[in-house]
This record gives C-alpha cells, sequence and structure tokens, in this order.
C-alpha cells in the first residue's frame, strides 16, 4: 500500500494506495470518530459498492443515501436531498460521511459534511480515475449553479482517501480516458518525468495494469498534495491546477454539462493553453504534438467544439472563479513540466486559438 | 469609539462599536479589498438604511440585493436567490457582502459569503440588539431547515463587526426586549458585574441611553469573543453561549419559527435551565426569582407556551446540535455568573420543569 500524507495543520490527512482499500476496514475506522456512518453515493455505484461497503462496517450504524448518477445531479437539489435524509435520520455532529463514488459524489458530498450542521467528519472513496487523481485530493467541494460550475461550495478537508486501483476495472473506457487528461495535465504542469512515463507506458496504462495505475495515481496525488499544503485555499500556486479548465469549463457550460465530460474539456483546454504558450514561443510545435499525442492515445479530443465560436468561449471565462477585477487569468505551460499563471493574454491571441 | 478584537489568528477581526458606525466610511474602506460591494438587507430595511449605506461607498461600485424581512425566510431558497444575483451580476471572488440587518440576514449572508466560490469577504453591520450582542460575533452562518433550525451552515468570520447603536432607535418594542434575552444569558452564564449592572440600570436600558447600551453591548461582545477566540467550532466551552437555547429552539420549532422571537424563547429556556439547576441545588428560589425579574422587567416570557407537553419538547432537543451519541446535553447555571455543560439529565428531571 502507497500512504501519502496532505500536510494541513491540524487538517491533515492520508491518502491510501492500493488494490481492495475499500474493502480495507481497518482504514475506515481508525478515522470514523462516532458510531453512526452514512455512505453517500449514486443510484449506478449503489448495487456494486455500497452495500458491501457497509457490511463491512458493520460494527456502525449505517445507512445509506443515493443521488442519480451523473453530473447534472451536481445541484442544491441533490445537496438538499441528502441534508433531508441527514436531519430526518436525526443524525448528530458525531456522524462520518462516506462519498462513494466519482467527483460529483464527493464534491456533493464534502459540500454536505461542510456544512450540515456547520460540519461533520467524512472520508473520500473515490471510484473513478478523475476523483482518484484530482477531485478527492485538497478539499475544494462544491455544487454547480445554472449560471456556473462549482460556484457554491467551501474548502473543507476529508479525515481520509482511500484510493482502491481495483474500482477502476469496472470504470467505463470513456470515463477512464477523461480521468487521463488529469493525469497528463500533471505532467504538463509540474512533472516531466510523470509526463515521459505516460509516453513510454500506454499500452500498460490502456492494460489498466495494477503497478502502473499505482504509480501515476501516486504521483498526481503527490503532486497535488504538495501544492495543497503550500496554498490550501487558492490564493496562489494552487491556481496552477486549473491548467486548461479556463478553456475546458467554458466548453462544458455551452455543451451543457455531462454532454462533454470534464476531462474531455480539460483536454481541449491543455491543448488550447498549449496553442496560447506556443504564440509566446514557451512551447513548440513538438511540445504541443506530445501533448495531442497523449490525448489521442487515449482517445480524448484537442480540439473544441466545432460549432463553438470565439464569442461562446469569453462569456463562460468571464465566470471563472480565478477572474480577478474583471481580468481573465489563464495558466500556460512556460515549458513542458512547469505552468505558470499569466493575466495579460489578449484578445487578439485568444481569438487566433479559438477562432 | 468602543473597539474590540475577536482573536482567531489570521481570521482575527474587529468589532467597532458607536453612534454612526454605521455611516463612517472608513470604517467600511479599510475592510473591503476589491471595487465591487453587494450590501444584502431585507425589504424592511432597505429603504431606511441601505440607501444611505451605499451612497457613503460610492467610491466603489456597489448595489443592493434583499430577501423579505423574518425568520420564515432563512432558507436555502434566500440562499439561492443571493447565490443567483451574484452569479447573474458575473461578481468574483473579489466581491465584498456587506450584511445589513439582524441575525436573519447576518446568518443567511454569511452562510453565502462563507460559500461563493467557495468563500468571499463580508462585514457585519447588525441592526438588532440580538445580532448586536450575539450572532454576529463569533462567525456562525446558517439557514433553517423544514426539519432544523440553523442545520445548514459553516463556522466563517467576518472582517470586521460594525455596531451602530443608533440602529436600536427605530428597532420595535418587541424586538429589543428578544435582544435583552440574549444580554441576560451572558450575565448568568459569566458575568455577574454585567447582571447586576442590568438590575440597577432597567430604567436606563428601557430609555435606551446611549452609553448604557453602548456598556451593555461592549460587555456581551467582549463575553463572546473570549469564549469564541478559546473555541471557534463549539468543541467544548463554546456550547456555554447556548444556555436556554436546547429548550428555546424547542418551543421556537413547534411553535413554527417566526411565531415565537429566538430571544423569547430563549428567555423561557433560560428560566427552565435555571430550574433544571435549582433541582440539583445549584441555584436558589432568590436566583430563579432574579432572573424572572429580569425577564418581566423587558417584558419577556419566562414560561413556555401553556399548549406545550414535555412529550413535544423532547423530539426538537434530540436534533439540537449539541446532541451527541443520543445524549442531550444542557447547559445549566452553575451558580448566577457560571454555567457548565451537563448530560446526565434525566426524564424525571425533565418531565418535572415541562409538565
Amino acid at each position: 500500500m502507497e500512504t501519502l500524507n496532505v500536510s494541513l495543520g491540524e487538517r491533515s490527512y492520508p491518502i491510501y494506495i492500493k488494490q481492495g482499500a475499500m474493502f480495507d476496514a481497518s482504514l475506515f475506522s481508525q478515522h470514523i470518530k462516532g458510531t453512526k456512518v452514512v455512505i453517500v453515493t449514486n443510484d449506478t455505484l449503489a448495487p456494486i459498492f455500497a452495500t458491501e461497503v457497509a457490511e463491512l462496517l458493520s460494527q456502525y450504524d449505517v445507512a445509506t443515501v443515493t443521488i442519480p448518477d451523473g453530473e447534472a445531479y451536481k445541484t442544491l437539489a441533490s445537496y438538499e436531498h441528502i441534508m433531508s435524509f441527514l436531519l430526518s435520520g436525526n443524525y448528530g455532529r458525531d456522524v462520518t460521511l462516506i462519498a462513494l463514488g466519482g467527483g460529483v459524489i464527493g464534491d456533493v458530498t464534502g459540500f454536505v459534511a461542510a456544512t450540515y450542521q456547520r460540519g461533520v467528519d467524512f472520508i473520500q472513496v473515490p471510484t473513478t480515475l478523475l476523483s482518484q487523481v484530482d477531485s478527492s485530493v485538497g478539499g475544494k467541494t462544491a455544487v454547480n449553479h445554472p449560471l456556473g460550475k462549482n460556484m457554491i461550495g467551501a474548502f473543507y478537508q476529508p479525515k481520509a482517501v482511500i484510493i482502491d486501483i481495483d474500482s477502476l476495472s469496472s470504470l467505463p473506457d470513456r470515463e477512464f480516458s477523461a480521468g487521463m487528461a488529469e493525469v497528463i495535465k500533471y505532467g504538463i504542469l509540474g512533472d516531466i518525468q510523470l509526463f515521459e512515463y505516460l509516453e513510454v507506458n500506454l499500452a500498460e496504462i490502456s492494460a489498466k495494469v495494477p503497478s502502473v495505475l499505482s504509480y501515476i495515481i501516486k504521483q498526481c496525488c503527490q503532486n497535488k498534495a504538495d501544492i495543497v499544503a503550500q496554498d490550501e485555499k487558492e490564493s496562489g500556486v494552487r491556481a496552477l491546477l486549473n491548467l486548461g479548465h479556463t478553456f475546458g469549463h467554458a466548453i462544458e457550460a455551452e455543451m451543457g454539462y455531462g454532454n462533454w465530460l470534464h476531462g474531455e474539456a480539460v483536454a481541449v483546454g491543455m491543448v488550447q493553453a498549449s496553442e496560447l504558450a506556443k504564440l509566446r514561443g514557451w512551447l513548440s510545435d513538438a511540445d504541443v504534438n506530445r501533448i495531442v499525442a497523449l490525448n489521442d492515445a487515449f482517445s480524448l479530443p484537442s480540439k473544441g467544439p466545432a460549432q463553438m465560436s470565439y464569442e461562446q468561449y469569453i462569456p463562460h471565462m468571464k465566470k471563472d472563479k480565478k477572474v480577478q477585477a474583471q481580468t481573465i487569468r489563464f495558466v500556460l505551460p512556460k515549458h513542458l513540466g512547469e505552468a505558470i499563471l499569466v493575466t495579460d493574454v489578449t484578445e487578439s491571441e485568444l481569438k487566433l486559438i479559438l477562432q
């Protein structure tokens, strides 16, 4: 088992990575304080995992609440549904929530945990590659609003993150690929060794060889843990993790959440950010091609929706949470393996990339 | 001007108390980082105060959003209304919210501030006695849920609390009295000098003599600031501030929020807690009579609703956020000027008090 630590003082917590982690009761029990546990999951995963996890934790008083599967349900309505479940069951501040699922479940459950009776404990059990390498670590919780993604939420850290490599075997290929977009992102923005490891292990990754998956998940979590420890609330360096996300969020929002998967939109956004960097002479054609080649290898798109015009990107990008004083802030690769935050991207640069 | 400090490390903030504080632009401007300000208030106060405050801050880009007046609007629906206003206006993380109103406005605005784009700055400008002496200080933010009061919220500190004594001159008598219940509470739980000051200044308080109001507000804020600095997230001593609230919340919930004012329910709850303390030999008849006499002096009730039975109290009290492992926790006066947290109150004791 790999164990990493997210160093945040009294809010520090471990990340456990291994095959079968989800069914190792001791990983849970050391992070459950009271006697009551509520598993939050979705309708698709409930029959696959939740019953077994509930049985595993039979020493506790365990209940399960579900929301429908999909980004379309990352809403205040789902949040309120879970809140009502907890209140109907008279759960107190000593309940521990277990977020069992992908990014939607993790983000919604985390926001419930942050705000149920002003805060209760929760454990992240991410079951998708995307949530394992990114959203389950770092304490960003949120729901979407019709006017913007992740616009309502809180910074709130879990007590532990339990990553079971085996859960990826049942993950649909398209979602696995979407997760690889975030893996590639870590390579571009801060870990050239990871980037090169991906290039030489394409077949092993696609075959989901456990030791290879374990390595890349560990590297991503380590990268993220290091950045979050420096800047928990995204006042500085943490914004670099949004490489590809300013463009990506615009694509997701314009196309309707869930039509493009988050990772697919980020894959395109990374290429668009790289094209911007190329305009500035920071990346070469060859660099951009290496990124596109990785996208290709995992059947990820590198071009935005054909029907989406420059004019359609801009209003979404102006709603990005990184916007300050009306300036859109972009994360651009300075070279492969290092990214910087840029505030002086011009309209003409953007038009060149997006038209 | 009185200036107190709530000592919470990097989350520390000042409390300013003076006549006309609400119209002193410098008190605001030193706590506004960006260029955009949104005043959150209610329909009743908007025409009285909000226009003038907005003019005062004309160096900023100021907008005002309102919700209806009253506890019935301390809901997720009001929260979502304010969120939608902010998103429609493309406000970023650099917005500063100003909560201009009583406890409902302060609590809802604080919860919006805690969770809009995962957290933006806000300033409390409490306009009722209850919010000035209690809810605006300490960072408890929340909305109600049909199944319980303040069940959805966060601990999130303001950047400053600006208390204008003059705002009390337009406060209805019933609301002023409700605020006095919380003032009396501070006396019972930790400040016998304040308790005695109230007893000898009844006429001056009712006449709203500014120097007398300023003194009691300062004492309450100082008491609260000291307790919050020791225990920001209510894992220990902060629970003492809930003297009278376990009973009080049950009355409010059973009677329908807003029918009994919070302070009225707390006034009864303090007497019920004192009766429990008397059963245990901690308070004398004379002590309880002094509390009832203060309630009487401010036209506050000391008896619960005649129609409310023991059986109707219990389910509400079991939903109290202080419940742990199914045990209802009560704050009881050990003597006048000191309270303790008690977990061993028996059913027969409760029946004696409530039947």
